[in-house]
């Protein structure tokens, strides 16, 4: 998630023009990637930093590279930090995350992701030895996600300044022409696909914090989907948009989603796929689903008629086996998401609004 | 400074074949832009991420864009972690600094700068109203330097978990065909040319911790380089190579060019500018100017027959008109960096090897 994607989801629409943020100091709900973290971007980061590339609202900045003979060719750009706790958990550590999320943050606007460069932060006294497997599972993600770490640095800070390490990653790609991909592109009549189900890293970063009275045999989802969405661009030419729900789960891109191109999305809950552990511990927790984050699943807006299709081919990839529909796109109301229960109701989704998981990515 | 740039100058040679870092946890000194530096990457990062990109030497990796008309286009990407203390100091912020650092590695790589991805690890607690500060600096600096803020990401940890905020930028812009600056460039027979006075950079943010007995009116040099780039190459094609003497100083940077590039460089010491009060500073603290960090100042190597003509246009810059020639590039011996004194004597010029001032950019 990032300063572009942030700003405008959950408030429905532009920048608010109110020139200062509520609170004075940050708070950590200020990275819950729900309703602060957009008032945050909105009302500080977005007027002082305003051009339209960066208040487009994706997850990856797509801008034009002036190409001598070729017009203009797209290339995307995303930046993501990542402070996760603990660096390691099932399914995952810090470093395969610093590579896939910004994977997908590149693939989310039709990018084939092509170069990543690592910026490390150290504490003074962390283990060579872990850093050593975290650049190690690092490289093996770059390696199946057919990306290069290019460039990258390292700085260090004295003990107790840093949490271990935090690692930040940039990625780099171009957008093959005709993709339009966007949060903007959203449609009425649009079929809502989810590749699997929600909420496997959240909960299993949380339970190996080993802090709460709480255990789990959920393993984290934490995978690059750009090999997937290749494949879905293969059987549809016409993907309105695509997102990957990270922090502030569903219920946060949804609403984004919904605001940025005005439109109204209605989710079937009982196509709303959370594996039973999960759900188990989302109720013991007092958690939504649709607010925990995931970070190997995605979410597309393709036209009712290609959705089939389109489904088909992500079920024959390695991230999309479980791939399902779960909602439909209508005019109205603007920027509402909407969920029907099993039960013939209908209950507002909105995004979170403070503090759920700190330092979950 | 990066992991590109670090790894192989202060050895002289390619990277160690020895598996495992010297140490067995991360120290302060690992920070130094000097050997230990060039120890954690040549040992533990290059071995892992392994890639002739990522091994070229330079501040910025040189990546080929497969363009869909035009052939090839090349792109320069560049990433540098800022956790600089204290936040505010004299000529600068660390919001000035991260763009200023991101768009000189760039430059160095003869790139025109566009685009910059921005990063935030914000400490809870921390200050909006210094926030706003710092991103309005980021700004200002952007705006100076003509790119373009595109992408960022916000991220927030507990308090104690982060020094008030890091910033990590990464650039992203586009070479010019027939540039060809990099780190194994120099040629003997180049004149080295240096754009100002060593030394504020370091100093000031030294004498702005206040926990020294030491005060000083020296101002940071913390300056986008770009512009005194674009006027260089106005008046040569033949620029080598050119490095901004960041962590470790003009010395780091020297050994790491004469060990990519296999030449032998002598400076003139009469001829190293440094300020008297950077000077004054550096003797009291027992520190060599040529080991403290520019964030404003760049080297280049060009052919003596160009050297004049070059350094007219650096003059007539802003952040150049104190451009001046400092030495000499020789065959022999390779990977050495000398310097001839005043007094007709001539001593090794190393890089620094371990702390000298941890947290300087």
């Amino acid at each position: 998630m990032n300063l572009a994607g942030d700003g405008r989801g959950a408030d429905g629409g532009l920048a608010c023009p109110v020139p200062l943020v509520h609170h004075d100091r940050i708070l950590l709900g200020h990275g819950s990637g729900g309703r602060l973290t957009s008032d945050l971007v909105s009302r500080l980061f977005q007027p002082l930093l305003a051009n339209p590339i960066l208040l487009a609202g994706d997850d990856a900045a797509v801008v034009e590279l002036p190409s001598s003979a070729a017009g203009m060719e797209n290339i995307a750009i995303s930046t993501d930090a990542h402070v996760v706790n603990p660096l390691f958990f099932p399914g995952g550590d810090i470093g395969r995350l610093s590579i896939c999320g910004t994977v997908n943050d590149l693939a989310m606007v039709g990018a084939v992701p092509l170069w990543i460069a690592a910026a490390f932060i150290l504490e003074e006294g962390f283990s060579t030895t872990d850093l050593e497997r975290i650049v190690d599972s690092m490289r093996k993600a770059a390696d199946e996600a057919g990306v290069t770490v290019v460039a990258g640095d390292t700085k260090e800070a004295e003990k107790g300044k840093v949490d271990g390490l935090y690692i930040t990653t940039t990625g780099v790609g171009r957008i093959p022409r005709g993709r339009r991909a966007r949060a903007a592109g959203v449609r009425p009549g649009d079929s809502v696909l989810l590749s699997g189900p929600l909420g496997d890293h959240g909960i299993a970063v949380l339970a190996a914090r080993g802090n709460l009275a709480f255990s789990s045999a959920v393993r984290s989802d934490t995978a690059p989907l750009n090999g997937l969405v290749e494949a879905m661009y293969g059987a549809s030419s016409e993907i309105h948009a695509l997102r990957d729900p990270t922090r502030g789960g569903l219920a946060a891109s949804l609403n984004e989603l919904a605001g940025e191109s005005r439109v109204s999305i209605v989710l079937e809950e009982r196509r709303v796929p959370v594996r039973p552990a999960v759900e188990a511990a989302c109720e013991m927790l007092g958690f939504d689903p649709l607010h925990v984050a995931n970070e190997g699943k995605l979410i597309a807006f393709v036209p009712e008629a290609e959705a089939e299709a389109v489904l088909a081919v992500m079920r024959g990839t390695r991230y999309g086996e479980e791939a399902c529909r779960i909602g439909r796109v209508e005019p109205d109301p603007p920027g509402q998401v909407v969920m029907e229960t099993g039960i013939g109701g209908v209950r507002f989704v909105d995004a979170p609004s403070g503090e759920l998981l700190p330092r979950i990515c």
